[in-house]
């Protein structure tokens, strides 16, 4: 394997075809089917290597490579075109949701590799994959291999949040082999510059890391400005403190100098930087509660104000922002996180980690996670944070990427089906029917996860016949419901015939 | 293993210590905390041989054995002392929720075994798991030991479902081994006694049967009398029609006489044996969606009318009530289904088969449907009965069972959280506190399943001393935020010091 060569990565599967020969085309590898006609004309052949389109850029001169900044001029970019192809909207209504900040394409310049992707409430919902290594494990080929695999079970986003060994050359991997947007926390690379010692962080260090992550083609950067000084006292009562890794160190900076967060001081010099290579802002919520217990307190709202405030910022130097969101809240707490969100954050995209529901379940968080995050998906959250079965245990494996990467695409299609989005039932439709009509091969092919949908089938019934059997071991063949209904339905047909 | 010895079925643990010698004590098992103060004093050695409050019961000469029946009498009887122990709650609270019909105590005079419970909105969310054979699989064996392991995990009622072998055997090898309540479809075994043949059932078999499994000791019993004659033709335009075993049988009985169904006609009857035996009524949503396209429909809501007739007809005989509800339904459609439930049957417990918020991931529908059985069960749904990943592909083995168990576990508990349940959020918040504190070892012990748990975490950090650990693999060392809070509170006493 050499790092320039990443087509075992592409989306290798975008067609659902069924028996009948009928063939369903899917946003993503095991995505939602997201054309809401059947007329959708988003082909493979139209994929672009996009170094022509920001060649093209280059040399008109723009010195702002954010899909904001063309969006209000009025231009219609490439990557546009190329969202509005595999969400089935109109390109017009793409460029508006950008002017207006209610949407982001995260994208790069120094990412050719990427096929462009929307992040807004007026898309499908998305999910992200958090993978990266930790001083504790894992290598590069592992890395990208839970890229791949993270890419093939359907996830829209991938964060490489490596703070172990060699994070440059692992970033350079995934990167180079990444069709979808790759985000980082470039505060931990700078911390290992400073050899781990949060104290002796500064601007230049985190700046000089930036144009570092950036020119390498990062599409967005968390980025922590919104944890000030002044907020840090009011976590004190929490029963898990900061649980934001980045948060705590930030904090740990602003306590030990008696100083403002620097992030936030010289805001303006960071905004040059994304302007430069198109970078995203994903505005970091270092003050997330890490417990139920800690939900919706004061400190989260208070970094949630200045996350709105530093939303402006960025948007008066047309730069793209998302908005990022807890955590662990209960039920009943979580729609106030959107509201509160909309308005202070004015719609910009709100990206939550889950959020956990109960703290209960360690073993289990992928479903604790899931359940919060299908509530406020719904409620309008645009992106959704994985969470894995390993969350606060140790470093997710591969089986742990799928896990959590299957458990959101769950939480996200539920959302774009609750939202009543445009085409979103279509899929549990064809699903549904196809069950009904006891086609189990094409059940298993609209499944998110076909292979173990057909081996848990098969497990009890696995002889060829039994793909067409008018019942399953669950009920038995006296017992079929379904069976029974077609009967039923013969039965009427006789009497009223 | 004989038949009499059930020793190895009771809860056998039902406290939780910690490193610091606290003792927490559970509701059962793997289930909530359920003291709302430290002093709560349900203690072992209060467990029943129900027998005794029985034979005082029918020496006085009761009629009815019903809880309801004693409730309207204002007879606060051994059952209701011994839930409300279990619940923390006033015994004349229990008394009047029995009484105004929105609790019910499931308790067959013929299952001294049982350690009584309770379901109604008032009280923790309860959840139920269906074990039992089909003609394609499994023995009397496999079966108890899914009902050890169903309740082994948490489950607070069992189905017996079984539709294969030895129908009458397995399900008293089953109510002779459980603590909790078992509930039946009786329709089932009837149907089984004409051969299979649906318009062969009459009243008559059907009571023969009822008369058997009531003296067996089921606690309830699934009765499906609101499939009415007239609501069938409703079903015609569905795309998965009627899902429900029984309310596919009743359909077809109706269909093929051109008569009303004789659940409904003889409904009077059945009240006879349900007071005899003191069995509670689970009233069968026979025409519950299959998918969610069929959510909300009119055959759905036609039923679920009858349902509330036959609820007042069942109350005015004392005899207590649950209503069964879907299935498959998407977020958005959730509360309807509530809000109809509590108007038409008012207020009794509703109990619901997940929903399902989506059909694309069969394999994972222990997933789908947690997700909306959390949200109604926060809507005020009672007793959630589980899904497990099988669902829909094949009969659910043990491990099958208690993946569906820890994910209801998790959905009836974040509804407890949400609803604010006096205590329901300690565990959370003793589980939080311990994972802040490094004690490992408390984290796991407060967990649905310590086991699991702690082998995630150890399959990195295996070593003893990491179970005093200031982090974890997930972050590392350097990286783990909460152990840069604690510096930080340090580096702030200092400060202040
Ligand atoms: S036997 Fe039961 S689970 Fe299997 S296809 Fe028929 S109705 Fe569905
Ligand atoms: S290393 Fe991370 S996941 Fe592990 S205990 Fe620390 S904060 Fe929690």
């Amino acid at each position: 394997m050499t790092s320039s060569d990443h087509s075992n990565y592409q989306i290798h599967k975008n067609q659902i075809q069924l028996t009948d020969g009928t063939v369903y085309e899917t946003y993503r590898t095991a995505g939602t089917l997201c054309s809401h006609d059947d007329e959708f004309n988003f082909k493979k052949g139209i994929h672009p290597t996009r170094q022509d389109w920001i060649q093209k850029r280059i040399a008109e001169g723009s010195q702002n490579h954010s899909q904001m900044y063309f969006a209000k001029r009025g231009i219609l970019t490439d990557e546009m075109r190329y969202v509005a192809l595999r969400e089935g909207m109109d390109p017009e209504f793409v460029l508006n949701e950008i002017k207006i900040g209610r949407a982001i394409i995260p994208s790069n310049i120094n990412h050719p590799e990427l096929e462009p992707m929307i992040i807004g409430k007026k898309f499908l919902v998305k999910i992200n994959a958090n993978i990266g290594n930790s001083a504790l494990g894992s290598s590069i080929q592992e890395e990208v291999e839970k890229l791949r695999w993270a890419l093939h079970w359907g996830a829209d986003t991938v964060m490489d949040l490596s703070t172990g060994k060699n994070i440059h050359e692992t970033r350079e991997w995934i990167i180079r082999n990444s069709p979808v947007p790759i985000g980082t926390v470039p505060l931990y690379q700078a911390l290992e510059k400073v050899k781990g010692k949060a104290e002796d962080l500064n601007i230049d260090v985190f700046l000089e890391t930036l144009e570092e992550q950036a020119s390498q083609g990062v599409d967005y950067f968390t980025i922590h400005a919104g944890v000030l000084e002044a907020y840090v006292p009011l976590t004190k009562k929490r029963i898990t403190g900061i649980v934001s890794r980045g948060g705590s160190i930030m904090a740990r900076w602003c306590i030990h100098h008696k100083k403002e967060n620097f992030l936030y001081e010289h805001f303006g010099r960071i905004n040059q930087v994304m302007k430069k290579y198109g970078v995203s802002y994903s505005l970091g919520d270092g003050l997330r509660p890490g417990c139920i217990a800690d939900a919706n307190d004061d400190a989260q709202f208070a970094e949630l104000k200045t996350l709105g405030e530093l939303t402006k910022k960025a948007w008066e130097e047309d730069i793209q922002v998302m908005v990022e969101g807890p955590g662990h809240v209960p039920l009943h707490l979580i729609e106030e996180n959107m509201r509160l969100q909309n308005e202070i954050c004015s719609e910009a995209p709100f990206y939550t980690l889950g959020p956990l529901v109960t703290d209960i379940a360690p073993g289990y968080d992928h479903i604790t996670s899931a359940i919060g995050a299908t509530v406020i998906a719904w409620h309008g959250t645009a992106m959704l944070c994985y969470v894995t079965p390993k969350e606060h245990l140790g470093l997710p494996n591969k089986e742990d990427v799928k896990a959590g990467v299957i458990a959101y695409k769950i939480a996200a299609h539920a959302a774009d089906v609750a939202k009543q989005h445009p085409g979103a039932q279509k899929r549990d439709d064809l699903l549904s029917k196809a069950r009904f009509e006891f086609r189990w091969k094409d059940q298993f092919a609209l499944s998110l996860d076909p292979e173990l949908a057909e081996r848990y089938h098969d497990e009890t019934l696995p002889q060829d016949g039994m793909k067409k059997a008018h019942f399953c071991s669950m009920c038995g063949p006296h017992f079929c419901s379904m069976h029974l209904t077609q009967e039923l339905r013969k039965e009427e047909a006789k009497s009223s015939g």
